[in-house]
């Protein structure tokens, strides 16, 4: 196999990523897979996002970081802003200002050093409600974006992006991920988990999630603080 | 003023971006000013950078990091790889993947925390020949990214991406700059200069600075190593 058949997948510890890691496996790609320290509230997600890449038998794991020099802006990376309970409308707060924008192009730099073609990312159509950079149209922008940004695009290799999740709903996920032996019990989706990994049980993401266990009629192995 | 008459400036402590925050100042914006350590091999560009930001007026100026993980792949961020000396062909070894894809996204996620809606990047048609993220297509792609992947863009607020460079030699750039009172014996251009920003006279970087002096009839203020 040569290095243009193999994947660079963003994987945060959570649900989706961790799916999209064993979708990625399934097609037969080596996987290298990458978590980024952006300043997130917690660091269990970091740890589960080690542990699923090993289980999930990616061939290497990084782990980059992303001061963000204080600038703030999100419950999610700033201490001082709530994370709030589920059930919001519009543009959450816990959006992060360019997050996924970052986490692209972090992942466009690797591959680009490696030699792989293919980028993975867990972006879905739940998200896609609230988060801007979660919609396909963003997905395509960054896609033309990486042929014109980088001296393999330049020379005419094409990098392609692959959101398999982006149309499915939290309860189609969880159930291909079982199939493909995905351990739900160690992926962190949790706003605002404890840093053994426990949920708040409160927050979007995991009333997200626990939707979705109970539409795909499977018993929620999350572990609640 | 309101913060969408604001702007922000990345500044590598160089010529060209210390040149483009002179620029922007006289434009009437209120500027921000970004420098990112991203693994650079030395680090007098970015105490060059905090001091042309006094230097100018800029109203803020911080500095973010990015960990790349050791992904290496270029002599800039690599010291095992040699910086060349001036005169290769092609796109050069010193060349950062996906390097202006991430500045420009830390300056977007900037700029949506603070509602600035002006962002300024010193790329410039000597550098166009070799990086393929200096080229007028890869800023379209960026500008219209940046629309698509913030909550500013969905609500219809328009990000500019300035590029005021982009179609100057180094020699109108220096002149302009002179004209605006930029001082160049602060910036600091070398790829390889030592701890106390003396250049090493030697690399493309310090050529071209050299050359733009030479053609402006200026002399040059550059301390060489």
């Amino acid at each position: 196999m040569s290095e243009r058949d193999s994947a660079i997948v963003l994987l945060s510890g959570g649900l989706d990523s961790a799916t999209v890691l064993a979708l990625a496996r399934e097609q037969g790609l080596a996987c290298r897979t990458l978590a980024v320290a952006y300043g997130q509230r917690h660091s269990a997600e970091l740890a589960a996002a080690a542990r699923l890449s090993r289980q999930l038998g990616a061939v290497e794991h990084r782990q980059m970081g992303i001061d963000l020099g204080g600038i703030g802006g999100s419950a999610l990376t700033d201490t001082s802003i709530a994370v709030p309970d589920a059930g919001g409308t519009g543009i959450p707060i816990t959006y992060v200002p360019a997050r996924n924008t970052l986490l692209l192009s972090l992942a466009l730099g690797w591959a680009e050093v490696v030699g792989a073609r293919h980028i993975y990312i867990g972006v879905n159509a739940v998200d896609y409600s609230g988060y801007p950079d979660c919609r396909p149209e963003f997905i395509a922008a960054f896609s033309r974006l990486a042929q014109l940004a980088t001296k393999a695009g330049v020379e005419g290799e094409a990098f392609s992006v692959h959101t398999p999740l982006i149309g499915w709903t939290k309860s189609r996920i969880i159930q291909e991920g079982l199939r493909l032996g995905v351990d739900y019990a160690s992926t962190v989706s949790c706003y605002q988990a404890t840093p053994e990994g426990l949920a708040c049980g409160r927050c979007d993401s995991c009333h997200l999630r626990r939707e979705g266990f109970a539409a795909a009629g499977i018993s929620d192995p999350t572990r609640y603080a």
